[in-house]
Formats: structure tokens, C-alpha cells, sequence
């Protein structure tokens, strides 16, 4: 099969198991795990920020930012797309007892203006704004990528308004590759940052969280309570230590798949790109084949290649590691099969 | 000073102060209290629905059908612009853990097709969707009325995904008085529903909700928890009698005074009517006179009416009881007085 | 009936309710009420803090208290029979996430070793310590009394960990009277206070909560949430000045009817006062008579006497305002008349 | 060093870190990871129940527990000295908004009559009680047993109230090998169970939850929602089928590596076992020797041996895999050379 449900479906490496294999462990709960912490400090050096912790996911360093920044009653701006909104099944809110204010952006990039007019305040009516949450890349939107610069127009919004910014950096590195930029270039506008070791880098398991020292010394409290304490984690650092230094430039063959395939969607008559492709994820808009996302899926399944149902009408297809050149040409083949014999039905 | 801040100031009437002096009470919360159980079954009738509970504010009483129709990670889904979103402090998130899921109505009003796009399931990614929020009239909207047809949509909806409906109707009696139907027609659609005393109606204080025995048992026990369980709450009761037997069809009044004062507003050059005007409330847009809401208000308050900036160029006006026909006169003077002197500077 | 259930009982007096006739109101959400606006002033002042609030009920003071002293995840010390843990339904829990760690005081009070020995801090397994809460009198120890030394044990114990004290003096009044000594002989040595109107005081409905003016400006908020921002609060506020001005003194009435009903309690062969009487509580055992609490205030009700079931074996029976010397006397003849009865069948 | 801090410690096994490097794995969120599904289906098999679910430690799996089984503003009765209590960082309150009701029981084993006694209803003061909690092996208590047949008089209680239990069950092997009966003999009497492997057992990090089909369908998303929910979970599970399939035989060793160690404390004078061992837990008091915990901990670190300082005068010591017979004489050493030298001070 050619699984392009998710770049989370990447297996580790070889390498990444030789790592894992001879990984030096102790008990992380008492800071006792040296792989652990090699990962961390390599972790906060590439993001720029005082101290990094490992997390068990991209779900939990999201929470665990909400917990650190928020006090109960406040509220959270994001784009109404969201990861943190949207497939999180309302954490912020069940957890850190959070009301998510989503606005609309463009391409999943809200506005520096649209965010400045939601912030709320003291008023005894209004949920105070707490935190800022944003998206880099953009999962929902399509892999889209936040340039520096636009982080920076809303970085001084909230500066003005002493408001922090949580930056769901999940796949960040997909961003920094197709700018050509360090991640620092991002990072330098968020307080704090989410990214994950098991999407595009391919590690098995795990994200990584940075901020200052006083967040993380929290954070490390809220991970304990969420359950995300673990005992020998070097076994996870491990490979996480190869996913950071040997995984991020190869990003790039990914989000060259993807602009292939989806040229190639273009070229199909009833086929097309939702939204302009600019990392790893392809949005095929199905509406033309009269073929809903869901059915279109299991045509794909029929002939090898596994993608998700994005929206009635869109399916998704998300290139990685374990996707080759030849897997994607493999892919366009099938898609024109599979309209072609749509058409004949 | 004319007061059209909101319908909440209108001060209690000679009929309630007497009611209110001569009440029989007890202790509410051993279910001692005639006057109160007096008011609950009056309001359950009126309603149309099995029992009714007295509850210290229009808030109080929304957050206690969230509280008992959903269960915490879960998710409402509710207009972008109601008052439960926007004005209840977040509390929904704050004490029931719940997720808001806001959309765009069309004046207020949410469409059932919007509405059953949105709901949403088991999937592991997802929020529940616990309840859905109805507010008619709709404040932010203006003074949108839905109708009972309208409503139904949506109760058909919920019904075929077996979800509770709560309706936030403070201002129900307006729509009801509008549309000349009784309120019993809009509540049939709807699982529960609360009612305010103390706006349009001019009760001191309080509000209604109504639902099932069971919803109410259980709401008896979270109103509790919010510190609504009141000792010789007679005294509150007395006067919101008063106000669901003598007041609701007065509000006619208060509609002409609106549609009167909008008419005005409509013939002034750089005023406009924001929203057209169904009930008691006057959306009045200030763009073209160069001031902003809150300067407009200052000045409004220079000349002895008192209104609430709305957004940034939008003023509201609210009718009520306390609110004479040579008030809405005398602020039509004081508008058109405003406008000319400010060309003048 | 005599109604020795609870002092919540009390109905309001003439004079409250000729204050509540003719009480000048205004919205108090828009801070227009200046009946309300005297009663805080006054309340303040009695209790030697910088600003008062009035709110609906004991548990919603309380509740708030705990909202703004503490944050997500934290824990409050109590006394293991506290209100707040035991009357509250989980609310502190519920809606603020803090952890009750209850204790066991002497006659439901604490000592300042065993609370020092319970705080806890930033270890990643435990819950901080955010506030201690004391009640005052406490009133499933049976009406029993804290006096200011007591309390200034606790307050030196808080101050060396910097961790605020809330006092639940739903009954403070009683103490003070019991004692001779003012309110603030007890307050200073706590960071917030909330006193309940509608208890011994008689007023209808409502308590206060006292603190700092930051507290107040964050609680005014949590009220809010909770429901409690009220319209024309000014209807409640009128007989609550009447409390406080005119009924705290004649508590000592309450006590020597308690004190003297006590006595009798005793010298019957098969009852015993269960706990020294020191105010207005009277916690009455009938294991000897060989009735459950259940029967034997079924017994009382058909001599027409209420009082509430305790404990499996224990009658509390409270005095209060509506309760004259003569009901104290018949309530005694009712006592000896039940017990000789049941002992003859 | 000897490290006898806690069975945490316990590094992961030659033959862990080879299956783990072999492991088959796939996105566990998609349910395609093979290893994750047979650890689930041995892990339900040995603990009797429908199914299981792998967590990342065992305070998620309590903390899910809780989360599942309880509703907002419910109560859990648990012992006063349990984990979830007092090493979880309040979260049961902070995430499931749950009030706990700790209670005293007799080594850590609380009677039926006592818990029977605290269950509370729907009287709408009372938070209702929603789940029982009980720890098998009780760690604060010192490792103490109980027995399936003390067990089932609390499972007749909660069936009589139709209220669940659950199991912290992270050493219920010691206790099933301790009582040489099966783990199921142990977990008929609960709804649910929480074991770890990453104690006694030695995995590197996991524990297992067990329950009916419906209970884990629950718990899957709450799972996620905590960021628990890994993808190329195999590398985890492949050692924790090892720590299922080999490990818990041999926890005897580490019983009678306690057992000797306490008899030896006992043979010096100013030690003494502060609670009769059962499992693989010595508690030591070092009240008599005039020296703290935290003071006699920092002198065993001196000479080369680790342990916790578990209350003022307690020291916690815990045998493992990772500590042999010869590491448990040297211990005996230590403590007897420290004792000495101290007196000579």
C-alpha cells in the first residue's frame, strides 16, 4: 500500500532503531535520563529558546501551553481551522477550562488586524484574551506556510497587548525548508512552540515544547498531571535526536512529491487542486467526479493507495518518508485510472 | 436622564414594589416558599413545558442548561454573535468544560444546514456536539426575530441526531409579541428554555428556565452549586408575576418606539439604522458623522441620553417600560441636535 | 410549627420589609444601584476590609473566594466538616479544579501544626497550596466558636507561605456576639470574609464577601459568571442594611435559647447535647432513645416541631429570630414528652 | 550506586531492547500497529477484562479512569494516602472537575463499612459519589496487600449503590504473586484497572488500562485529548509484552530482598521498620536516631545508596530488578555504619 493518510504514518528509520537500541536511559521523572536531556538541549538550541521538553505529542505540548499561559476563564484567539480548535476534541476548554474565540484567516493566516479586534479584556461580560495560537504550517488549510514576517505583524499586536503567543509548530520544519530559513527566524515571534519528532522526521513517537525556563519548570508539572511523565524515555529521545539532525533538509523531496502530484491532479479533467500546494499536503477537490471524498478513498484503496476524506468533497494526500518517487507516479497513475473508469460507469 | 442603555434598567413598577411587600415566603431552598412555586408554575404553563425554575439571571440560567444537557470535552454549537458566546465571561468553558463552536447566522439566525454541517461525533478528534443554542430575540443581531418555522429547521435537525436545543429567549416575549403568537409556539421547539424578568418585563431581578422534570431536578442541584439557591426568594418572585401577567403585552410599545426612533434616525444625512429594527432594539450606525461609538455616546450623555457604544461605530438604543413616547421624541431632537452642531465643528 | 430546621428559616421582619417598599434602585450590573452601593460601604466597613459585594447566597461568596484565589490545579486546606467541602456539591471542584485536602479539626477547629503540615508546593506530583479555608462559627462542630487567637495561629502559619486565608463567616456574627468582640477582631487575620444575611440576620436573601479591592474587581467578575450580577439589586440590599444595622445584638437571645434548651437536653435520661453549646446550634443525640435522627424528627414533626436529621443518631436543632422564649419551652415539653412516650412503647 | 528510590528506576532488559528494536509497529492512532494491539489483547486476557488500552504512565490511566467513569461535579472516595490523591497533582479535580473524598483506612485498606458510610446522593448540597478508588499494592502505606477478599466487601457496597471501582492496580502483580493467586482473582471485583509495566516489571514506560469494550472506547479519546494518543507505539509495547510475559514471576525476589533488608533495620537499634513489609517497600523509621529523612538520605548518598525521604522521619527504601542480593547487603552495611558513626558524632 501507498499511504498517504498522514506524514504521522512515517516508520522509524534503521538508524533510529540502532539509536533507540543502545539508548542510555534513566528515570526521567527524577531528570536522571541523559538522552533525554541531550534531545531537549538540542531541541531548545534549533528553537531558539531557553529550555525544551519532551511530550508525548503534538496534542499534549498544545495543552500543556493553554495550561502554562491561560487562567481558567480566559480565552484563546486561533484560526477557526485550527488544529488546537478543531481535532483536540475540545481539550482547552475540558482541561484548562478555555474559550476558544476561532477567527477566519486566509489560507489558515489570520490577520494581524482581525486579531487585534478580538482581543477582549477586564470587562465583566467578556473572557479576557490570554493567548494567541497559531498555525506553521498550516494542517487544514493545506500545508500552508506563515512567513516570518507575517508572525511578526501579529507578535506586535500582542506585545502592545501583553499577550503571549503559542505557536503550534508541528511541522515548523516543513516551513523553515521551504523558506530556506532557520526555525529561529519563526520562533523569534512566539513565546513558546510545539513541534513534532514523529510526522515528517519520522521519529516513532513525540514533540518537543520550548519557552523560557520558568514555562518549562510549569510545563513539567502539567505534562506529570496529563500523564505525560514517563520513566526511561531515552528510548523515545533516541530516535528523536536522529529525527532533528538528520531528517529536516530531506523535507524538501517531500514537498517536491507533492507539487508533482498535484500538478498532475491538475492535469485530470475532473480532478483539481483545492489549494495551492506549498509543502507536503495536496487538498484534491473530488466534486467534479460526482464522487464523494469518502467513496473516492475507497477507489484508492482498491488500487493500493490509502488517503483520507478531508471534507465531503476533498480528499487528502499528505507525501513523507516512506513515500517515493516512484509511489507518487504510482499514485497519478491510479487517480487517472480511477476517473477514467468513473467516467465509464 | 433618558436611559436607553438596555431594557435591564428599567426599575421596578408601584405593582411590584407592592407585591413584593406583601409576599408570602419561605425557605426556597426547603421548597418552603409559596410565592416561588407560584411563579415556577405560572411560567412552566406559559412555557409549555413540565416544570420552571427561578434563577438569579439570564446567565445563571443559560450556563445551568449547558451545566446539565452536556457532558464535559463536549462541544455547543451556538451563533457567533450570542450573548452566551460573547457575554458570559466564557463560563461555559470555565465551569462546564465545553467547547463553543460558533457560526454565522444570517442576522443572527443560524441555518439548519449550517447547523447540521457542524455537528459533530465520536471520531477521536472530535468535540461531541452536546447541545445546540438558539437566542431569540437575537441581541447583538439587534432585535432579530426568529421564527417558530425557522426554529423548526433546526429542531429537525437535532431531533434526527438526537441533541438537546437550549434557548437563550430573555427577550422571547418580544418575538412573541411581534409575531402575535404565544411563546408556547417557539418552545415546542426547543428542549429548554430560559426567560428573563427583569429586561423588557421590569421584574428587579430573575429569570426563568423551563424543561422537563428531570432538566430541572438536575438544575435545581447546579444552580445550587453557582450560589442561586436563595432563602425567602418570594420577594423576588412576587414582583416577576407581576411581570409574566401584566407587562408582556405593553411591550408593543416598546416596538412602535424603536420603529419610530429608526425612522428618525433614517432621516438624519449621516445616521443610518444598522439593522433593520424588529422589536426594542435600535442599531444605530455613527460612520458617516466622523465619531466614533464612544465619542457619539459622550455626547448623547452631554445632551441627557444615555445609550451603550456597540462597536466601534455602532451605538445601540434600547426601549423599555421607563421610557416614554416623549423620551423617544425629545431623543429624536437631541440626535438630529448632535449631528448638525458636530458638521458645524 | 416551631422551625428549629435552620436559621436560614427566618422570614423578614416588618421593618425590612418596609425598607424593601420604598428601596431606591438602579441597575447594579452598571453599578447604578445606590441602595446596593450603601450596604457594601457598611459591610466593608464592619468588617475592616477595603471593599464588599453583595452575592446571592454563602456558597456563591465562598465559591468566588475560591475562583480568584487560587488557579487550575491547585489545592485548599479545609477543615474535614466544612461547609465549603461537605454543602457545596464538589463546586470548588467543579467549576474552580482545585483539590479540597480536608482535615480534621477539634471541634472543627484546625490547628495551625496540622495546617503547616499539609501544605504542599512545587513538586510535580503534588498540588500547591493556594488557600486555607476557616469557618467561623463552624457548623457541623455544632455552632462552635474560633476565637481571634485561634485564628492569628493559622494567619502566622499562612503569612510565613504566603498563602491567602479565606474565612467562612456565615455566622461570623454569632462569634463576635458569643465573644464581645468586633468582626474585625476576626477579620484581620484573614485575607477575604464572607458574612451571610440571611441567616440569624433574617434578611431574605444574600451574603457578602469582603477583601481587597483587586479581590473585589476579580470577584465582581466570577459573579458574573456564576449568575450573581443582579438588576435592581437594590430590593435585597434595603433589608440586608437592616441586618446589619439592626439584628446582630439581639444573637445573644438565640444563644441563651439554645443555651437554656441545652440544659433541658440533658437532664432527659435518654437524650445528651452531643457537643458543647456555644451559640445558636444545638447538635442533640438520641441513640439511647433507641430511635434513628430519621424517626425521632418525625416524631418532633408530628408535635409539631421541625428540626433536620444530622447524623445517623444526631437532631440538630438551631435557634433564630422567629423562635420565641415560649416555642424554646414547648420545644422542651415536646422533647420529655416524646422520649417518656417512646419508652412506654 | 545502589538506587532504591522507587522500582521506577528499573531499566529496560536485554531482551526489551531487542524486541523493541524488531518491533513491528504502524500509527496506533489509525489502530495499524500490530504490537500495541497483542500487548492490548494479552494485557485484557491476564487482567480479565473485554479489552485494554496502553497508556503512557499510570497516572493517565487513573486519571482516564476518572474521566470516564465520573461526571462533573461527582465525588470519588479513595484512601487518604492513595497516589491519585496525593501524587497526581490534584488532576483528578484540575481536568475531571471531581471533588475527592479521602478516607482513612487501615494500612491503606479502607473498610466497606467506612465507604459505605461516605457515599452521598442527589440532595442537592451533596456532590454524588461516582466511583470508588482503591490502590493494590497501597505504596504510602508501605506496600501493603489486599486481598481479593477484602475487595469483594467493597464491590458488594458499590453494587448495592451502582457506583464503578477502579483499581490503581501499578503493583497489583506484587500483590498477586505475594498471595500466589491470579491477577484476575484480584480484578473481578472492579470495573476497571490501571497496572504498570514501567515498575516492578521494568519497561521503559507504560502502563495498561482494562475495562468493558465500552469503557476503552471512552477512554481511547480521553487518551488523545490528555496527548496520549502516540503513532509508532510497537517500540513501546514490543518491551512491555516482555515485562507481561517474564517479569512478574520474579518479583519474589525482590518480596524477600525487602523482607531480609527489613529484618535486618530491625537488628539496629535506633532503626525500625515503620510498617510490616509485605511487597517489595520498606518504610524505615530514623526518628530515633536524631537525624531527618532528608539528613539520613543525603548520608546514604554518601556511601553510595539511594533512597527517598518519605515523610519528616521516614525513609522510603524499594527493591527492584535492577538490585541484587549482594546490592541489598551492602545496603544493610551502609545502615549500620551510618547509625554508628552517627552516634559516635
Amino acid at each position: 500500500m501507498i499511504d498517504l493518510r498522514s506524514d504521522t504514518v512515517t516508520k522509524l528509520t534503521d538508524r533510529m532503531r540502532q539509536e533507540m537500541f543502545r539508548a542510555e536511559v534513566g528515570d526521567d521523572v527524577y531528570r536522571d535520563d541523559p538522552t533525554i536531556q541531550k534531545l531537549e538541549e538540542l531541541a531548545a538550541d534549533m528553537l531558539g529558546k531557553e529550555e525544551a521538553l519532551f511530550v508525548t505529542s503534538g496534542t499534549q505540548g498544545n495543552q500543556i501551553a493553554v495550561l502554562v499561559h491561560c487562567s481558567l476563564g480566559q480565552e484563546i484567539i486561533l484560526e477557526e481551522g485550527s488544529h488546537i480548535f478543531i481535532y483536540e476534541g475540545g481539550a482547552t476548554s475540558a482541561f484548562a477550562g478555555i474559550q476558544p474565540f476561532p477567527i477566519k484567516g486566509e489560507r489558515g493566516i489570520m490577520s494581524a488586524v482581525d486579531v487585534e479586534a478580538t482581543i477582549r479584556g477586564t470587562d465583566i461580560h467578556e473572557a479576557e484574551t490570554g493567548l494567541i495560537c497559531l498555525e506553521n504550517t498550516h494542517n487544514r488549510a493545506g500545508g500552508t506556510v506563515m512567513s516570518p514576517e507575517k508572525m511578526k505583524e501579529i507578535f506586535e499586536v500582542a506585545e502592545r497587548h501583553s499577550i503571549p503567543i503559542h505557536l503550534d509548530g508541528a511541522r515548523l520544519m516543513n516551513a523553515a525548508v521551504v523558506l530556506k530559513r532557520p526555525m529561529t527566524d519563526f520562533t523569534q515571534y512566539v513565546t513558546t512552540v510545539q513541534i513534532c519528532l514523529s510526522k515528517g522526521l519520522g521519529a516513532p513517537v513525540g514533540s518537543i515544547i520550548a519557552g523560557s525556563t520558568e514555562f518549562i519548570t510549569k510545563a513539567r508539572k502539567w505534562r506529570k498531571r496529563l500523564g505525560g511523565g514517563l520513566r526511561q524515555a531515552g528510548v523515545l529521545a533516541a530516535p528523536g535526536i536522529v529525527a532533528l539532525t538528520e531528517m529536516i533538509d530531506r523535507l524538501k523531496e517531500d514537498h517536491e512529491h507533492a507539487a508533482w502530484l498535484a500538478s498532475q491532479i491538475d492535469s485530470i479533467p475532473t480532478l483539481k487542486v483545492a489549494s495551492q500546494v506549498e509543502t507536503n499536503i495536496v487538498m484534491m477537490d473530488v466534486s467534479e467526479t460526482e464522487l464523494t471524498s469518502k467513496q473516492f478513498v475507497e477507489k484508492l484503496k482498491d488500487h493500493g493507495v490509502l488517503a483520507n476524506p478531508f471534507a465531503p468533497t476533498i480528499v487528502r494526500l499528505v507525501t513523507h518518508y516512506d513515500v517515493s518517487k516512484a509511489d507518487i507516479h504510482q499514485t497519478a497513475a491510479v487517480l487517472k485510472n480511477i476517473v477514467t473508469s468513473n467516467v465509464g460507469s
